[in-house]
């Protein structure tokens, strides 16, 4: 009999995330029925947006996300043991189900040459289709258009900004230490800024002197407020990828209200969920390119890696403390 | 020799416009020269742009705005003595102009049998392109849609409503009078309401459980808050063509950021102006529907009419007093 460690929740989450909020069970799994398959895994993704999914998650909810699964055993012609899936069944270890009966989401993962399999759940998975087709489908660059992008050593972010300086722009990130903004600069990114020790509006006044054509917003709160009401460029867009600011906050970011900005300078402001924005064929296209650029070299990638299941919610804290570079995940 | 009256702004706003703001002053024209016009207004438009248009104006700025003019002296051979041209001269009873080399935008005036010809101030004019074109090209609402619009009994609004309705869709719209809302109720919208005494979620909750799929905003304020952080549909699109209840305000409107409800609802907020959002075959073409609606009875107008060029101040205020039906135009 396989035992499958899990995380559920705890203590409702209310803050900041700690022990008191995600616990780690064991299960027994049951014997496979036909048509099921056994899912190992073998690397799991920690991303910001799970917080506010689980926001009013009651105690024993599993914890939600993506994994890079092995199958292990199979009682389903069409699942070979050893083959690896993209399955979309949480904090687990080991998982079992049963592919035809399902609704939790199983891709199989494409592999390219030189290129980690693990990148499956970065650059050529959910995060790097958020960049990309939030670049371009929603943000529509042109060569010489001024980009922001924040969060900009994250997942998301540093894919961004190497698209759009691919794109012609000039790309201006931001990030938290000294070492993120050195490895964004390594990337190409023409400005990169720590806001925890530089005035973003005076950053922007001199870097953007007409303002900001496109912004890519991972963060949210007086960030997001700023630029909004004072550094857009008249027909300027703004995607809304992510609010992590404001994700563990105990009460709303508060401000004038962005009718007037908005208004007067025909700016596009645009909420989006990968998943829910955009088709497969686009998620397909992005990976074609991205993964061609990679080989190339011309689009580089970085990942964090937490060792051990044992260790998902430390990776997890991490994102919110700004203690990780790249695409964080975990290897069991 | 010919005496223009004019109006400028005497003291610089603040708040809500009274005598001590605008003040009506003449000016003695010169004669005419080679390829000059002297347009005589026929009809002015007042509209609530003007007013945050001309927020920091200075002591002795020309009020601003749109007048139907007719050509009553001309030494240019292409503008005939008789004609009448939209020209964009501000609140002035006379205007000496030479086509060629002025900025001012002067636009031939196109007749539609049956319908008067002041109604290219208001649904075939600049009101009418952006109730029609907002609505279409920004908000493109699909039959069975829920569209919502405020100051639904404005020059705009009632356009919106209707253009809506021929679409197909449920029409919410809010206006601040029973005369007003039993007027809307005749041009066909489904629900109409009085933002004064009903409250505007308790109505959206039961009107529009699945939330709105289009809301076309004139307002802003707190009922654009409130639709937006907690009425829209999924992928609900907000056109923000306006924020008259912000307009006069000495301090700015707070609310919590709408980060959150725009990512979570993929949400899209465009804000736009007629003029630099839409290209002139794009009017045209909303001219050319709706001037076949009006004479098939399909689309209703109404003109609030105020008479005599000395009470241009008396129909400005009226807007924002909510004493008007309709488009408001001053007929001199």
């Amino acid at each position: 009999m396989v035992k499958a460690k899990k995380y559920v929740i705890d203590k409702p989450f209310d803050g900041v995330p700690t022990d008191q909020n995600i616990k780690l069970v064991e299960e027994d799994l049951p014997a496979l029925q036909d048509g099921d398959v056994l899912f190992q895994a073998v690397y799991l993704s920690v991303d910001p947006y799970m917080r506010p999914y689980l926001k009013d998650a009651k105690s024993g909810t599993p914890m939600i996300g993506e994994q890079l699964s092995k199958v292990v055993e199979s009682k389903n012609k069409d699942y070979l043991v050893g083959s690896f899936y993209l399955v979309n069944s949480g904090w687990r270890t080991h998982t079992i189900l049963n592919p035809s009966k399902t609704d939790v989401r199983i891709k199989p993962t494409k592999e390219y040459p030189g290129v980690p399999i693990s990148l499956s759940l970065g650059t050529l998975g959910m995060p790097g289709a958020t960049a990309y087709l939030g670049l371009n489908e929603l943000l529509k660059p042109k060569a010489g258009d001024v980009v922001l992008v924040n969060a900009a050593a994250g997942a998301v972010g540093h894919v961004v900004g190497q698209v759009a300086k691919i794109a012609g722009c000039k790309v201006i990130g931001c990030a938290s230490s000294p070492e993120k903004i050195a490895w964004l600069k390594e990337l190409g990114f023409d400005v990169v800024f720590n806001y925890r020790t530089e005035n973003l509006s005076a950053l922007l006044s001199k870097e953007a002197p007409n303002g900001v054509n496109c912004y890519f917003d991972n963060v949210g709160g007086e960030f997001t407020d700023t630029v909004i009401r004072k550094h857009m460029a008249q027909f300027g867009r703004v995607a809304i990828c992510g609010a992590i600011s404001g994700y563990n906050a105990t009460k709303p970011f508060m401000t004038e209200s962005w009718s007037f900005p908005i208004l007067f300078k025909c700016v596009t402001v645009q909420g989006f969920i990968v998943y829910a924005n955009f088709n497969d064929q686009q998620w397909a296209s992005a990976f074609e390119q991205m993964s061609k650029w990679i080989i190339e070299g011309k689009l580089k990638y970085r990942e964090h890696v937490t060792n051990g299941f044992e260790n998902m919610r430390k990776a997890f804290y991490e994102l919110f403390s700004s203690d990780n570079i790249g695409k964080a995940i975990v290897k069991v």
